[in-house]
């Protein structure tokens, strides 16, 4: 990843190549005004390159929102994968994952917001994230099958609690600044407070 | 609440006065093209009145966003409110008090969805939501202390762990049928299944 993708997108973005530039205004301007809000024109005058350069390399506006799409996906869903990718040993080797799959996963959006605000705005439709969501709700009952987790626990249904209130805590930080002057992307410790507090409840929710 | 906000929004808005008309298509199609792509023309375009109607009732595009997010603080946090408004007598009526509150919440994002999906795509400012997020922690402080939710639950940080996940759940209902075939807005044995398996989840991680 050499792409600012909007959270401080105007630093540092002048000696990517045209094509990243593109994306990164992309991003920016989809993120604050929508899809619809941006015309292709807006993204080339904002990069400072001509419209020829779009057609080029993303054919139109929507293949720029599909390039951004992909990207966020590549960020986000990778690490997390690998996580899960085998049964949990223990209890201790359960929370210890869903521990790593927390952080990792609050990390990359935090660090690629820009994407996921656009993502979330347009409502589109990463490929990965069915199999990531099926994913993990093998690992969960892979837990409760062990006797790590409560039989009572519809993993299906659950998947998402941790997952929505990452994406909803990241995309509201700065209302959340805003109005209670904690800010979760700059400030490690309420970081881990509000990590620790929600995978609390969270585990002890699940855990047999 | 007389006023279809955009969740069949184009059905039975023809003889509403010409306040609420505006109203309705206004949240429709800010709902689907964000604030930025959608004119004052198109507005009243697509409510069949003249321009002037939008300046005599709202002053302003701007002043149609402002009263779409205070119709939708009306409608979504009223009866949460008076749900929390003393503290819970027992563990049973802590329970019952959070599934109501789990409920109602749910089937007014459900009800005001388009209401909704303009302040989150605008991430607007209704006023009543800090006020609501303080009731309910000072909820969750009271239970704690009367030992009926556990000590360790650090009440602030975990308040918006279910608002969240009912938020992102009807956000991404057209998106969750498209890609699974479940209808969280349609399929009331679904609805029941999923409030059930989140509430038993968030109240087996609080209990004491």
């Amino acid at each position: 990843m050499t792409v600012s993708d909007g959270h401080a997108p105007t630093v540092g973005t002048d000696d990517l190549p045209v094509k990243d530039r593109l994306l990164a205004s992309a991003t920016e301007l989809m993120a604050e005004r929508g899809f619809g809000g941006v015309s292709v024109r807006d993204i080339c005058s904002h990069a400072g390159t001509s419209i020829n350069m779009v057609h080029h390399y993303y054919g139109s506006k929507q293949g720029m929102l599909d390039a951004i799409v992909a990207q966020f996906s590549a960020a986000v869903f990778a690490v997390p994968m690998r996580l899960i990718e085998t049964p949990p040993r223990s209890a201790d080797d359960f929370v210890s994952r869903m521990e790593l799959l927390f952080a990792s996963t609050l990390d990359a959006y935090i660090e690629h917001r820009g994407l996921m605000m656009v993502v979330v705005r347009e409502q589109a439709n990463p490929e990965a994230l069915p199999a990531y969501q099926e994913a993990l709700t093998g690992f969960l009952d892979q837990a409760k099958k062990r006797g790590f987790v409560r039989a009572e626990v519809d993993s299906e249904m659950v998947v998402g609690l941790l997952l929505d209130r990452i994406l909803n805590q990241v995309q509201m930080a700065p209302w959340i600044k805003a109005n209670y002057g904690t800010d979760l992307l700059s400030d490690a410790d309420y970081r881990a407070r509000w990590s620790l507090a929600n995978l609390d409840v969270f585990l002890n929710g699940t855990l047999a």
